[in-house]
């Protein structure tokens, strides 16, 4: 198959584009390094040594020879060359992570805030552009984020308002046919970055509608974890541990393996949906290889479950002190403005029906901070702890 | 009061300027005078003789004196400025009327689409994160367009959905309570413009939510008309007529004066919201007179009522041949992709409470089309007809 990794030099893009090629498929990667770059700015570094971008590039080059390529451009500031890429390499599939991905950065200030959309939303809508303009059948899997539903007091389901509405069984207990039934499910997103994704998701809706387009809008969970396969040691992804660019879980665990107490934002019932990285690659492999029909728009809602951060903490507690680590827990006070208590309960089947056999938490967190102990002498503990607050 | 108005030169702004100053208020008029270019750039010009952008501004200072004042300055392109301006004027309203207005515009090719998107989606996050760091308090009275919520099959709310949800009778009679109460409404609209609005709507629902700004989002019908006051006829407001910044039924009154058939897209079967002129700005008033409360965000639907394109064109043919013009019906294949039979049913209350009266349909079109007859020498025939199309 021909995939044209929008984002290739990053924590998901990497991997994916090994895996791709590892499994004979020829990939273009496009990233314009703006990552690594926003990373250092903000004092921080990934935790695994990763290669230079030249570096990357010769080493798939060399193992990969012409079924691998790489493009420097910044999606949504460069449409014709994104254009001619795409006509010229004719991808089957399109999987977008070139996307600014972090709710804290878009809340700094005014300037990342418009960054973020305007990198966002026009860059998708550049994407959307081209596929209609040279390159029609082709299918977008863009990564979206469960963080654009929000916490809402009903089940969510994986696309439109279904016919029948489930509440919440604290007050909502029967089931009742909805009026609403066919329109998008309704999104409460909370930052600019989760605005820029909810944007995402009406652009690409339409020109599905639209112009026939066919597209994947993978609502996917918190990834954590390092690498997919067990022998990958010498060439892990990056690995983002500070306020901006770190994720939960790998947040926790670059806290546990320098002995710093975890922090959890708040009560910490926030709930929400995590998967490991190799499930996350794993998932999109199998969008890919089942691709939606011509015009199609469709939704996954892509995660292994559903837990607390309290739940995560002890997990992260637990597989450490196994490893011998001693690691405590401390609650501080929420940068974030988000309920702390609330009702959860997103549907996500369609990728179980389509094969995802889903990986152990424990196993995943204990395999990780197996992964990242030998890096710990790397962690800057001055950019763990959170600056920017909501308000 | 201090009001500033963003879109100063344009249809509603140039007019709500002179009705604001005329009533005593402080006005600071914004605009870069962007849709005098475009309209000239798709080769077209106001029906109506209007002054120069410098004329202008000399003939509010000459009257107005200091209550009056008019800024140069690109939304979404110059954040310092805007802030600033917002900051020394200290605002009690920002009525926000400066957004890349036209449905078709967007639809050209990729440029048009990302500039709409650009303009309106930054722009309105810049007025959002200036309000918030120097003038939080202030009332943002966003216009956005009736046309975010698509034609749903149910009725449609003015703001969240509602606890009990009604559907259309055709096929769903009972009424149900509703897990998804609270929640915003869902939106379907149908061009990258109308995305653009939608888009605002979710980033201002944010920013009241997360920063506790106070807005109001107007989901505005089409308008149509030329004046506000009958004594007007020597200071009208701009008129386009062209496919893409002339509104349905003004460019059916532009028809009908020239003797052109008036052209119905498709089945002319389409139901929309319309409201004249005078009524707009009638509301716009209300709602400034009447802001919501702080940290509120509230959603209005203006308009007089709705109407099916064919009953607005046989309005049109009627009042016309009063007149003594001799006009026809021609439906021409629809350039847009969108139901062209469908439920509708907007709720519009709110301003109805607040006080709002509304005009007759048949005498405001009576009057506009006695307002541009003098004018129908300055009609380009050639810009009338719809090239471009939806696919």
């Amino acid at each position: 198959m021909k995939v044209m990794v929008l984002g290739s030099d990053g924590y998901i893009g990497h991997t994916l584009t090994k895996v791709l090629l590892e499994d004979g498929h020829m990939v273009t990667g496009v990233d314009n390094y703006s990552r690594r770059g926003r990373v250092s700015i903000v004092g921080s570094n990934s935790l695994t040594p990763i290669e230079s971008i030249m570096e990357r590039h010769i080493t798939l080059r060399q193992k990969y020879l012409s079924n691998y390529n790489s493009l420097n451009y910044t999606l949504g500031k460069s449409y014709i060359h994104v254009k001619e890429a795409i006509r010229s390499f004719q991808p089957e599939c399109i999987v977008h992570l070139a996307e600014q991905p972090s709710a804290p950065w878009s809340m700094i200030n005014n300037r990342n805030a418009a960054e973020t959309q305007q990198e966002n939303v026009i860059g998708t809508l550049d994407i959307l552009w081209a596929m209609r303009e040279v390159c029609p059948d082709a299918h977008l899997l863009k990564l979206g984020t469960m963080g654009e539903y929000g916490t809402p007091n009903c089940v969510i389901p994986e696309g439109d308002i279904p016919g029948r509405c489930i509440g919440a069984p604290t007050d909502h207990t029967q089931v009742s046919d909805c009026p609403m039934s066919g329109l998008p499910f309704p999104k409460s997103p909370g930052s600019f970055y989760h605005l820029s994704k909810v944007h995402d998701t009406h652009n690409i809706t339409f020109a599905c509608k639209n112009w026939g387009l066919s597209s994947t809008d993978i609502m996917q969970g918190v990834v954590y974890g390092v690498k997919v396969n067990p022998d990958e040691n010498d060439n892990l992804t990056r690995f983002d541990y500070d306020e901006y660019f770190g994720t939960a879980i790998n947040r926790f665990c670059a806290q546990a393996i320098i002995g710093h107490p975890l922090t959890v934002y708040g009560k910490g019932k926030q709930t929400r949906g995590f998967l490991p990285l190799k499930d996350s690659i794993q998932c999109l492999l199998l969008a890919m290889t089942n691709p939606p029909d011509k015009g199609e728009y469709r939704v996954f809602n892509q995660f292994e479950d559903i837990y607390s951060i309290n739940t995560l903490a002890n997990i992260v507690c637990h597989e450490a002190s196994q490893l011998g680590l001693n690691v405590s827990i401390e609650h501080i006070p929420n940068p974030r403005k988000e309920m702390e208590e609330h009702y959860y309960l997103p549907d996500h089947n369609k990728l179980r029906k389509l094969g995802y056999h889903s990986s152990n938490i424990h196993n995943c967190i204990r395999d990780l901070l197996i992964d990242i102990l030998p890096y710990k002498d790397r962690v800057n503990k001055e950019v763990i702890l959170p600056v920017t607050t909501w308000e």
